[in-house]
C-alpha cells in the first residue's frame, strides 16, 4: 500500500507571500506531504486567516513559531517535517526551533542572517538528529543535474573557466518605496542580512556554480554596487572567483538589469568541452565538446542521462518548469525523511543542498559584502 | 474557510500508463480535488494494484467503470468528478457511464472514436445535466491563452493565413511491433478509431489553431500516410485547410519526424500583425505587429495581458510547464463544477474545451480520413 | 600569375534596381569579373546616368540589349558573360539574344514568364555553346550544400517528408497602389508572369527542396490566394507535393506573413534522421540523427564538411551572409567559364543552379497555378 | 562620372595569411579601392609569388616595407592609402613608415606591440597629414552602430552596468607547439606584445564595449590565466572595470572556451532599459525598454534607425556578415580619404575606430598585464 503522506508545517507564508504558495504546490505534486499546521505570519489573525483559507484546523495555526515547534512536537500527529518561508532573518531562529524538537527543516535560502548564525546551526544540526534542507530549487532541473554528472563524470575534462548570471530588473526603480512588501524587507538590511542582490539570487548563482561543477573557492574579489538612490543594499554584484585547483570564474548577479526576468545563465568550460544551461529554458542542456559539433541535450530526450531521465514526470518534449523542479527538492527531501523513518540515518541525497551550502552560502555574502566594503579586494574564503 | 475538495475517480491510468499519472499531478496543483476511486485498469489485479498504490480504499477500486459509475453515483461521498485516460475507443462507453449517472467528466481527447459516438455524446450530454472537459492540455498554456484574446480583440487585423505544425518522431521506427504499450494502441485501428497521428496529435493542433484563430473550418484537403512499413493508420498527415470567411491555413502532423519530441507550434497573420508559439518554449508568444519591431511576449512579462497573467502560479522567468497547462484546466474544471453546485448551471468558461470541441474534432478526423482515402480531395466539414 | 578578370555585361540593374547592385558586389567578392558594358534600362537616358555612375565607358552604355548582344559579340575585348536582372517578362528576350550570341548567361529567377519560353531556351541552350546560370542564391550557401551532401550520402536514411516555408511581409498592403516600383512589377502579370508570390519566391523555395533533397515531384495540389483586393496575382500559396518514390513535402510561400522579412525554412526528414534550415540564420545547420541529440552544425565548425569548408571565405563564427552566398555563384560560374574556355567543355558544377532548374521552376508554377484555377487540384508535373 | 577608386597597398597578408585575404575582399565590396602595390611578406620570394598571384605589377611588389613607403610616395600613381596587416610587432614600424611618407594607414589592432609605441605613434599622426583607421571591424556593423545611436541618445537612460564577453575556443590545446601559423605568432610575446588573448580579442571586446556605451574607464582589475601548460601569454582574461561616472562592467576574453567560436556578445543596461548583441547573430539587436517588452530589432527591419538603414548593402532578412562589417570600415576611410583629398582635413566619421581608440587599446593592455602580474590588484587607466 501507498506510504502515508509527511505531515508538514509552514513558517511564514501566508496571504500576498509568492514563495509560501510555490512551496506548497511544491510538495504537493508528488504527494508525498500534506499541510496540516502553520504560522503564516506573526501578525495573530493574519496567521489565522491564511491558516483558514488553506483548511488548516484552528487548533494547529499558530502565529509563534516556538510555541508551534514545542506544542507540533508533542503532539501524536504532530508535524514531521517544516517548511520555513520567512524573510531572511528568521530562517535561523525559526531553524533552531524546530531542529531542537527534532522536527525536519526545509528553509529557504540565503540560511541565516549572518555567517555566524549558519555556523551555530550547522553546529546545533549535528547535535540534534533532524535533517536539514535548503531550498536552492535550481538544483531541482533535471539537465542542471545532468550538468553536475557530466563534469564529475569527466566529460569536460578538468575545468578551467566557468561564468554565472543571474540577472533580473526588477528593483531597476527605487520599488522599496512605493510600498512593495518583496522589495521592501529584501532591501533592508534589517531583515535580508548583510547582502542584497547578493543574498537573494547571488547565493543561487554562487551555488549553482559549485553545484554543477563541485569546484571549491579559494578567494573572491567583489565589486558591489548600489544603483538605485536611498538604497542601502547592493543591488548588482560582480565578483572575480579563485578556485582550489587553478579554476577561474566570475559571478554577475543583478537586480537592475532592465529587461531581465529571472535569467540565470551558466557556463563552464574544461580542456575537453562546455557545458551551458539557461534557467528560463532549463529543459535544454548545450554540451560543446572539443572539436566536435555542438550538442542540444534535453530533458527526457537522446542525450538525457539516466540520473536525470529518472527524474523527470513527463516526456521529452512536454516542458518541465521551476514548479517541478521546486518539487524535486521535497521529493528527494521526502525520500531522506522516510530513509531516517526506517534506518535512524540523517542523510541527503548528494543531489540535494542542505547545511553545508547554507554556510558556504553565507560565507560567500560574508565574504562578498567584506571584499566590496574594502573597494573590491580580494578576500580568502578560509 | 476552505472549499472541500472535489472528489474524484478515475478510469484508465493503472500502473505504466504515461497520461494517468500526468492528470493526477494536474488535479493536485492547485489542490482542488482529491482522488477517491477508480477503475485503473480492466483486469482486476492490475486494478487493485494500482489503486492501492494510489492509497485508494479497496471498496472504491473497480475494474468495470459501468459498476462504478453506479456505485459512486449511488454512495453518499460519491465521487463527483471521473477523469477517462483510456485508449481512445473506451472514451465513449465510459463517458456515457459516468453523464448518466449525473458525474462530471473530464476526458482525453480525440473525444470518441467515432464521429457517430461524438455526436451520440453530444445528445447524451444534453439530456444529462453534467460538465464534459475535453483535456486540450496546450490551452492550459497563459500564453496561448493570451493569443486567443489577442487574436479576439483585433491586434491581428483580419486573419489571413495560419500555419500549425506538429511533430514529433517516436513512431519514426515500428516500436509498435516491438511491444510498446503507448505504440502498439495508438496505431491499431480497433482502439485508435480511423485516425493513427491525426487522431493522437492532429487534433490537438487542429484545436489549438481553432482556439486561437476562432476561425471555423470550411473544407479541407488531406494527404494522409504510412511510412512505416506494416502499418495501418496514418503517422504522417499534411492538411490544406479552407476557413469560413476566406482565410487559409495549413496543418502538419507528423510521428515520424526525427529528432522532434514534441514540437506543436503555430503562426498566425492577419492584416495588422501575426503571432508564433512553440509549446515547446510555452512561456513565450511572438508578436509582429505590422510595420513595427518583433515583441517578444512572455508568460507574467511586461506584454502580458491581465488574462494571461491571471493565469501565472509564478513570476515571469520561472518557467512554468506542461503540468502547469494541465493544472489550469483542473481549476477550470473544479471553478465550473462549484458553480455548478451552487446555481445549478451547467457551463464551462470560454477558455476550457469542452464536448463542442470533441465533435469538431471527430469531423475533422473523420473528414480528413475520408479526403486522404480518395487521395487527398476536397471534403466539406459542414 | 593571376587569371585575368572576365568581362561581364549586365541588363536591368540601373538606378534604384535592388538586385543589380547585389550581383555588381556578388561578382565583385571574389574578384573574378569586371563590369565593362551594361543595358542598365531601357530609356535611353536612365541606362547613360546608371552606366557612367558604375564608370562603363560610355561606347558600351546601350539601352537595347539586342544591340548590346550583337555589338558586344563583335568586339575583342566584348563581354564574355552577361547578368539579367530584369523584370521577369524580359529574361527570355534577354537571354535569347546573349545565348544566340555565345555569350555565357546569368539570369534572375524565375527564369522567363511563361513554361512556353522555358523550354524554348532549353532548346536554344543546347544549340548555343553558352552557359547558363540561374541564380537561386540560396544554394550557395555553405550549410545548404553541405545539407545536400548529407542528404545524397545517406545520412538521414530513405527522405519521408519535408516542409519549406518562405515568408515575407513586403505586401501586407497594397504597396503597388502607391507606385513602389519592387511592387508593382511584382504584382503585374504583364511584367511577372501568370505567378506573383509563387513565382518571386516560391521558386526559390521549391528549388531549395529540389536541391537539398535531390527529390522529383510527381504532381501538386496548390491553393492560390489573393488577400490584399484589387491584387490579380496571388499573395499568399500553400501546396502538397507528391515526389517521385513516395516522399511528401509541403510548400508555404507568402508575402502578407506580417513580420516575417526574408524568412525560408526547410525541414527534411528521413528514417534516420532530420535537417533543418533558415535562410536568416544561414550559418547553422541542426541535423538530428534518430536516436542522438540534436547537433547545432555550423560553417566552417566542427561538423562542417570538406565541401562546406571550402565554400567558406572566413573562420567559423564570422558570419558570411547573403551577398557571399551570392558570390559563390558567381565564383562557381567564374571556374565554368574558365573550363569552357579551356576546354570547349559546356557543364556547370552540379552544386550550380541552371536551365533545368529554370525548366522545372517553370512547370512549378505553370502546375501551380493550374492547380489553384481550378480550386486546388492535384496536377501531374510531367 | 564615378569617382575613379582609390589606389591601396597592403604590408603583410601574403599567402596563407587569413586577415590579408579579408582585407582585399573587405575593400573590394564596394569597389572604392584597388589593390595596387604591396610588400606581402619580408621574404622576398613568397612576396613575389604572393604578388603575382594577386596581379601586382612585378614593380610594385615589395619585401620592405620602408622601401614600399618611399618609392609608392615618389610615384605619380603611388598607393594612397595601405592596409598594414603583419603579426602586431611590426604594426608601429610600418605604419610609422607610411604616414611619416604621407599615406593614409589603415592597421590591424592592437595597434602596437607596447603602449610606448601607441603613444609614439599618436604624436607622429598629429605631425604628419595622414589618415590612420584601425579595423575593430566589429564596428562596422549596422545593428552595433544602432546600439551606439540609441545609447547616446538616451535610449537606454543612464547606464549603469554592463558584460562584454569574447570567447574562442581556438588556443584550448597548445596549438602552437604542432606549427600553426597563427597560433605561434599570436602566443609569442617578441611579436605579439604583452597580451596574448587579451591583444587578440579583449582589444576588440573592450573597444565594443567603449564603442557602443560611450563609457571611459577608471580603473580595472584583470584576472590574466594561462591554462595551457608551456604558455608564456594570457589565454583567458577576466576583467572587471569602473566607468568614470559610475558605470561597472566586466570584460572576459577566453580563447580555451571549448565550444566556442567567435561569440563576441554584450548587454548594456541603463535605468531605462537594456540591449543585447551578439556577434555570430549580428543582424539582431535585441532593446529591452524598461517596464515593456522585449523587442527584436534587425538590421533593415522595422526598428532600424535611419542611421543602421543607411548603412544596409542588402534588405531585412538578408543577412549580412563579417565581411559586410568590414567592408563599411572601408568604405567609410574612402570617404575620408576623399574628404581630405578634396578639403584638406584629417577626419574620421565619429563611426570610425582611429588612433585614439588604437592608444585607449593598448593603455587597456598595458594596465590589465599590470594588474594580473601582481595578482589581479585595481590599476587605474589614467
Amino acid at each position: 500500500m501507498t506510504k502515508p503522506r509527511i505531515r508538514l508545517g509552514m513558517v511564514g507564508g501566508g496571504q500576498d507571500a509568492f514563495i509560501g504558495a510555490v512551496h506548497r504546490i511544491a510538495a504537493r505534486i508528488d504527494d508525498q506531504f500534506e499541510l496540516v499546521a502553520g504560522a503564516l505570519s506573526s501578525t495573530p489573525e493574519r496567521a489565522l486567516a491564511s491558516g483558514l483559507a488553506l483548511g488548516l484546523e484552528q487548533a494547529r495555526i499558530y502565529s509563534d513559531f516556538e510555541v508551534m515547534a514545542r506544542e507540533e512536537s508533542e503532539r501524536e500527529d504532530g508535524i514531521e517535517a517544516v517548511a520555513i518561508v520567512t524573510p531572511n532573518h528568521l530562517h535561523f531562529p525559526a531553524a533552531r526551533a524546530f531542529l531542537q524538537a527534532g522536527i525536519h527543516v526545509i528553509c529557504d535560502k540565503p540560511m541565516t542572517a549572518t555567517l555566524q548564525e549558519a555556523e551555530a546551526l550547522l553546529q546545533l544540526s549535528q547535535q540534534h538528529r533532524a535533517l536539514f534542507v535548503l531550498t536552492h530549487t535550481y538544483t531541482g532541473y533535471p539537465m542542471v543535474r545532468q550538468a553536475r554528472e557530466m563534469v564529475a563524470s569527466g566529460q569536460l575534462g578538468t575545468l578551467r573557466v566557468a561564468q554565472v548570471n543571474y540577472t533580473q530588473d526588477w528593483l531597476t526603480e527605487p520599488l522599496e518605496q512605493s510600498g512593495n512588501k518583496q522589495a521592501s524587507w529584501r532591501t533592508d538590511p534589517a531583515r535580508s542580512g548583510a547582502g542584497g542582490c547578493i543574498g537573494d539570487i547571488g547565493t543561487h548563482a554562487y551555488q549553482l556554480l559549485s553545484y554543477i561543477s563541485g569546484l571549491k573557492t579559494a578567494s573572491l574579489c567583489a565589486e558591489m554596487s548600489r544603483f538605485v538612490a536611498g538604497r542601502t543594499l547592493d543591488d548588482n554584484v560582480q565578483v572575480l572567483l579563485r578556485m582550489h585547483g587553478g579554476a577561474r570564474a566570475t559571478l554577475w548577479a543583478s537586480q537592475v538589469a532592465a529587461g531581465c526576468e529571472n535569467r540565470l545563465d551558466i557556463r563552464l568550460y574544461g580542456d575537453k568541452g562546455g557545458l551551458e544551461w539557461s534557467q528560463e529554458h532549463p529543459n535544454q542542456l548545450w554540451f560543446t565538446p572539443y572539436g566536435g559539433p555542438a550538442q542540444l541535450l534535453t530533458r527526457g530526450g537522446a542525450g538525457a542521462t539516466a540520473l536525470s531521465r529518472a527524474e523527470c514526470r513527463v516526456p521529452a518534449g512536454h516542458p518541465e518548469g521551476y514548479l517541478e523542479a521546486f518539487a524535486s527538492l521535497y521529493r528527494d527531501t521526502a525520500m531522506a525523511i522516510r530513509h531516517y523513518q526506517q534506518t535512524g540515518e540523517v542523510a541527503l541525497s548528494a543531489l540535494l543542498p542542505g547545511i553545508e551550502d547554507g554556510v558556504e552560502g553565507m560565507r560567500f555574502i560574508d565574504c562578498a559584502v567584506r571584499s566590496g566594503r574594502d573597494g573590491a579586494v580580494w578576500v580568502g574564503l578560509a
